[in-house]
């Protein structure tokens, strides 16, 4: 590794991270509790359903990580229809307490690891920093998707660049 | 600058963010093209605008980068109507250029200088690599609202995860 490679730090990448599921926590704050649950256009995902995705990749990403041990995506607690939250009050709490986990985790990522390559979930191989910035992308990616559904709804979503 | 500070090199935020770039050339070509510029939802603007203003944004960042002289937001030349594209081959003319310019411009970033702080265009404060991941996440952002677009058009869009 030379000084070439200095792109951005890991405790940036967290800030960066979480800055984004500050914003996206407030996205799902602003839509109405039913919409929430079951607005959709197209025939996609109702924003909850998005959330619930995030949610099941988050922290089980971090888990693969930092123990080299990766669950199959049907062994994961949130992709589980019992263990889904129906409500915003429940998925807001879920949402906070895997920010704090979140926060917690990081630090045991081991600094050599970005470069490793890892299967996650036994299915995606690639580098671990490909598998975070999918995590941030994807997030980025619904959450767009959840600012058009609120718009449709006559909702203005807070601005994209507040994090 | 430590060992723990290496998590992607420039070479691959290059790649990840063409990858994007990728992508977002395809839900550009698989608009209708008289819906590329006047399809819209609640309000929001048509796809078209929103590649403009990804362009808008990208090589000039670069340029900023480098040079260490910004543009004004309104000197910027394909936010002035008079260079804007109205066709679909007309956006994508410009668009294969700007990745032929950005992929040139590139390595003449300095290693040091994705750390530096930077006022982009004059407006915007933050380190340099920063700015470029807002170019990224601002081109997910705006692509990932086509997607609604396109869905709504009864038009399955190019998959996420392929670049």
């Amino acid at each position: 590794m030379s000084t070439a490679s200095f792109v951005i730090s890991p405790e940036d990448l967290l800030k960066h991270w979480q800055g984004h599921r500050s914003l996206t926590r407030r996205v799902i704050e602003a839509f109405p509790d039913d919409k929430l649950f079951t607005y959709s256009i197209g025939g996609m995902r109702p924003f909850a359903q998005m959330a619930i995705e995030l949610l099941g990749m988050g922290v089980p990403s971090l888990n693969g990580i930092i123990n080299r041990k990766w669950e199959k995506m049907e062994e994961i607690d949130i992709y589980k229809k019992e263990n889904q939250p129906t409500t915003k009050a429940a998925l807001l709490e879920i949402w906070d307490k895997n920010t704090r986990d979140i926060n917690n985790l990081w630090p045991k990522i081991e600094a050599s690891r970005f470069q490793d390559i890892e299967v996650a979930f036994g299915m995606w191989e690639g580098p671990v920093y490909w598998l975070l910035f999918y995590n941030i992308d994807n997030e980025i990616h619904h959450r767009g998707q959840g600012y058009v559904y609120l718009r449709s709804l006559g909702i203005e979503p807070p601005p994209f660049w507040e994090r």
